[in-house]
């Protein structure tokens, strides 16, 4: 039973780590998740990328946290992979930042997994989330409103946000913590406290704490509910994307930082196609569409759908619309 | 400000209920929600459909639930309107049919619409489900785990699952409780103690005291993020089910109770448009997917992603795939 589990582990990381193009940066704590993913990492047979060991040292809790950078450097010691250890001190730098202890170690912990990847020629860098963080980001997202597209929660490879041109790849999105812990016994894997969780943010603790056990005595599989959840909606999405690219070409052009939608073609869409195509059009001009309300797509979409002659929409503080009889355009007000 | 509100909700109503085929059945329970709908369906001008109102007597409060139906017939009366009370005894019926009161009571009141409604040859019963109940329905929905097709919530209009040639239509599904309050205050409609929530379903009375409140603490306006939600995947599933169809169209077809797919073409879709081909084939074969799970789909994609040549799949309990080189073919066992 235990052996099956360490083999679907393993054949999970192996699959999501092909050998492919450079190094891969393995982020390692300390903790059970991300010895899990170094060990399954390590373990890997015939043609596998090159690692490394990145580990760094928040400072958060004293001479605890260098046992933990000194545990993560023995252990790549041990098997012979090369270890980058990084300090920051997280506190004074939040301070010196005036964010939250937790913001300041993401984003000094991020920057430092970049740097070693440039260092070492690497192109990915494996992060050890699983299904439980992943149940956690969902029901985290569905309370602060995101759409579908957030709903996604976290994905099995995507860019780095700090560094778009590496991508995070997630191996362990469908393995549990209990399964990881498990895998860590049957490996005779030591580990230490995850120190991240130190810095976890206020509310997720709380959704860790309250709400995720309030909500299992609705639904003792709350936490397999929500990832099942997660994946149905990335299997949607991605049909949704698809049918919006073909849509897009068919009926919109880009050009001069402007995107010409056939207002006529337009109005003959579905409402889903029609907040569709205008958040698509968002993407191509800016890059992202986080910042596009759901309310300003519903009275854009009031304003085309009428038969309102012409005028001009604010979609965003920087993103106008430029309604005209047969066709509206899209553009950024900076150009 | 509220008369505002009173046009607004008059003008949703009138929208949702136009002339077309046939009277409306409007339910009334005689609370506060069902008297807004009333009022505002029976404000509308011009070309409108005729109107009937119907209320059921559950007799789970005595003197009161008597008293319910007697308000509900003076309204009636006093607008002019067709009125038809029926009368069961919630507790004695739960009990023969040895379910609990609550979905007694809900299927009586069912029958009870269909019933009225064919008396009157209407083709539509309106029900004065509300914002606030679409948020406890997504919620609930969310925890029983449903996919995105269930967490879209109840629809403006659908067929009614007991009497499938009649339309059930919500045009309160935006509007809040709390607006459905002020509406009945600015009118001056007075209303009763809302009788259907006696018999409302033990969980989404938990969720409604216990789960929202506590939600609305990480998130004030929760029930319109819900809400929100529902209309955010309702419009992407329609993208998704027109994406289906037109794939379905091209790489399958349907003959004598049977889906034969391509399967080379099947396999070059991408995971959602896989898992959405096989629904949509159990759909046609069987009119209705609620019984097939998520695991089934898998475990049918794995063998079929595979190199496996010929062989079986149980897809539900009455529905095989029978799997060759180049098709599959997706049948019922009973044919």
């Amino acid at each position: 039973m235990i052996s099956n589990l360490v083999s679907r582990i393993r054949a999970s990381v192996a699959q999501a780590l092909p050998a492919g193009d450079g190094a891969v940066v393995l982020a390692v704590s300390g903790g059970a998740d991300s010895m899990c993913l170094a060990d399954a990492a390590l373990a890997m047979h015939g043609d596998t990328p090159a690692f490394v060991i990145a580990h760094l040292n928040h400072q958060l809790r004293g001479a605890e946290s260098d046992g933990d950078a000194q545990f993560v450097q023995a252990f790549a010691a041990q098997r012979g992979v090369p270890c980058e250890v990084g300090n920051v001190d997280g506190v004074a730098l939040a301070a010196s930042r005036k964010v939250s202890i937790e913001v300041a170690a993401r984003d000094a912990r991020y920057a430092f997994l970049a740097e070693v990847a440039t260092k070492h020629g690497a192109t990915r860098v494996a992060l050890a989330h699983h299904a439980d963080d992943q149940a956690e980001t969902v029901l985290l997202r569905l309370l602060r409103g995101t759409g579908p597209a957030g709903l996604r929660g976290m994905q099995p490879t995507s860019p780095m946000h700090n560094a778009p041109q590496l991508i995070a790849v997630r191996p362990l999105l469908r393995i549990t913590r209990s399964e990881i812990e498990q895998y860590c016994r049957a490996c005779k894997l030591d580990w230490r406290h995850d120190t991240s969780n130190d810095a976890l943010h206020h509310t997720r603790n709380r959704v860790r704490h309250e709400l995720l056990p309030l909500l299992a005595q609705y639904n003792p599989n709350i936490r397999a509910t929500l990832t099942r959840l997660a994946d149905t909606l990335a299997s949607d999405y991605e049909i949704v994307e698809s049918a919006t690219r073909e849509m897009f070409d068919r009926i919109a052009i880009e050009e001069n930082h402007t995107v010409k939608v056939d207002r006529k073609a337009w109005r003959a869409l579905g409402a889903g196609l029609q907040r569709a195509m205008l958040r698509e059009a968002v993407r191509r001009l800016k890059g992202d569409v986080t910042q596009l309300s759901y309310a300003a797509i519903e009275e854009a979409r009031e304003v085309l759908n009428s038969d309102a002659g012409a005028g001009e929409i604010a979609l965003m503080t920087d993103v106008r619309i430029d309604v005209r009889w047969r066709a509206f355009s899209i553009y950024i007000l900076d150009f």
